[in-house]
């Protein structure tokens, strides 16, 4: 056995995204003590990062040290005391995830389903609130990562206030990528992951609460099932002034990473970062429909960061996929759920994306679908990509 | 606000030790998806240098994608039904988190508790094993982190097996520092973490299950309260052959430093690594002696990698360990729980496991002492450390 050399992808899946070098510089910094004054001093300024980018004075904004899916139990297991009723939104992978973890975390779930590649409706949802005047949470998922569909979360929220509701949030894909704004829509609850649009390493995960979430949690009369996720204990850690008790050994060097892919966003703003997104979606999408490569998602809800595509009839999947990979050093997303086998996700992510990711991605994919018998015209792809460029 | 700049720690406090450049190199890597061939076959790499370093054939060998406190919540989690009986003993903070995280996953716990600086007894644990057949469970602390004592994890487990008890083990300071033997021993369940021995950086937790404790998992008739730490949902993406259906995504980069300070574990060879720990504890204890700085536990039961010692009289704790830090960028720990004021905790972990930091932490720690005000002769103290290396 050897030592590992990896190789250098180009990382336009659904996340993890391109890391700069600038982050993988900050990560690599020797270890310190996690309870270090010059870290304790970066878990400061983290929090600060990390309310520009949710846009949140919320005190309670912390990275979670584990992966974004336990950025959604910390949620639901901080708020759901067993028995508390939570209606949560499903429109796709992970809307049916949150079910999952609210049942564990003892809630009774209602759901509202819909179509994949559709957006939650707002109406429907604020038809089974009125119903329902003992549901004590709304959930459900910004930016859909199975299918690539952007949902209104700022009408939810009103609606979940208006209904008395806390309101829970996946914004796993969407912060830094797309207009998320934590204080001004009213979420009370958000959690998301740092390998999508941070273009962070993966294993780390963002959360907020609203004063109105951590009174809740305080005021919980049952022990939160996980004694890790408690956070009622990790807020004597992350928490002001001189307290820093002593919770877990905080992952150090990931934090590193994590307080320079937020400086990094810092720096271009917030707005920019949201129209950055969106021209080089606009550039992708001209390209791909001259390939005959279809969208599966409407233009108003699509996410630019997360394309959600229709693989032409008679391509074979793995095989486009797995050549994108060992020929070009491409990766691009397989579908996922109900999507597996009929679409690809070409991902627009933070540090990749780019105008050289965008033109990359055409060119490779309109190579090897030629190559695998669907003919296309990549010159005129590159062309109206560049088109858009201007 | 800037990009951090670490200071260049040397850390013999309780971990996260010293990392090497090795590792931090592997590290920083470019970052490649968490469904990647290449990395797909890193991770069966990993599983085979964590049963080597484990000591084991289980095929459940896996890092939980969270820090050691996750991993400890992984056994629980997944080995408890509500309802079930766990015997655990306490001799330091670590015992004391097990209970708590136990009592969450819903056992019904009874303890058996020892004095701090002593070592679990086992005919004490024999006894009540011995009176209360009901026991479904039994755990303790191989190395206890807050006062560096070793217990007889091997005796343990004998007895756990004859009472038919399934036996969890907290390795979170020991794996790669004392002898360590998973299959000998007959532990069914164990966790660890990386910044201690194995000096890789915090925030992933390996984790180890007997086929007994499997089946355990397997024949759950109740959920377990997280889905993030579901072993049933885990194996598939950590699990053999071509299923690795994804799950979360994996902290890519940390596996990367975790699978090189797994290469450089085995490269050394356990034993000997347990011998280096052995022999610069020995080298590090005749230097503090001279120091006038006491040992808190007794020679049979101390930890190597994790000596606690008494504070001289009249010094002052915070202001010895701040000035160290300051003044020769040189952590060690502060006392936990109990021993929180009375004494400190010298770590010699992994790579920090060295003559040099040996050498390093004599002479700082003599110098800051007479500089406080408590006279002691740090050139005996080199001397008779230097006389142990010959």
């Amino acid at each position: 056995m050897q030592s590992f050399q990896a190789p250098n992808r180009i990382l336009m899946g659904p996340g993890p995204s391109d890391v700069s070098e600038r982050v993988l510089k900050a990560l690599s910094q020797q270890t310190v003590g996690h309870l270090d004054p010059t870290f304790v001093s970066l878990m400061d300024e983290i929090k600060t990062l990390l309310q520009y980018a949710f846009q949140t004075k919320n005190e309670l904004t912390i990275p979670v040290s584990a992966p974004g899916s336990s950025g959604m139990e910390t949620c639901f297991m901080n708020l759901v005391e067993p028995g508390d009723k939570v209606l949560i939104c499903i429109n796709g992978v992970f809307g049916m995830r949150m079910k999952e973890v609210a049942i564990r975390a003892g809630a009774l779930v209602e759901t509202v389903e819909f179509e994949w590649g559709e957006a939650v409706d707002p109406v429907r949802v604020n038809e089974v609130l009125a119903a329902q005047s003992d549901i004590k949470i709304l959930a459900f998922v910004h930016a859909e990562t199975s299918t690539g569909v952007s949902t209104d979360a700022k009408a939810l929220c009103a609606i979940a206030q208006e209904h008395n509701c806390l309101s829970i949030v996946d914004a796993v894909t969407s912060l830094g990528g797309t207009e998320l704004r934590v204080d001004d829509w009213g979420i009370d609850a958000i959690y998301s992951g740092t390998q999508k649009c941070l273009s962070c390493i993966p294993g780390l995960s963002p959360v907020s609460f609203s004063a109105k979430a951590v009174e809740k949690i305080k005021q919980r009369t049952t022990k939160n099932f996980s004694w890790f996720l408690d956070l009622t204990l990790v807020m004597d850690y992350w928490g002001e002034g001189a307290k820093r008790t002593y919770h877990h050994t905080a992952p150090v060097n990931s934090l590193y990473a994590l307080h320079e892919s937020l400086l990094i966003l810092k720096e271009e703003g917030l707005e920019a970062a949201w129209e950055r997104h969106a021209l080089h979606n606009k550039a992708l999408v001209a390209g791909l429909d001259a390939l005959g490569v279809d969208m599966l998602v409407d233009a108003d809800i699509r996410l630019p960061q997360l394309n959600a595509v229709k693989i032409p009839e008679g391509v074979n999947d793995a095989e486009v996929r797995s050549t994108l990979l060992q020929q070009y050093d491409l990766e691009i997303g397989a579908g996922l759920g109900k999507f597996a086998g009929n679409a690809w996700r070409i991902g627009l992510m933070g540090n990749g994306c780019s105008k050289k990711n965008v033109l990359f991605c055409l060119s490779s994919l309109g190579a090897v679908l030629n190559e695998k018998g669907h003919d296309c015209d990549t010159d005129k792809a590159i062309a109206l990509a560049e088109q858009v460029y201007g």
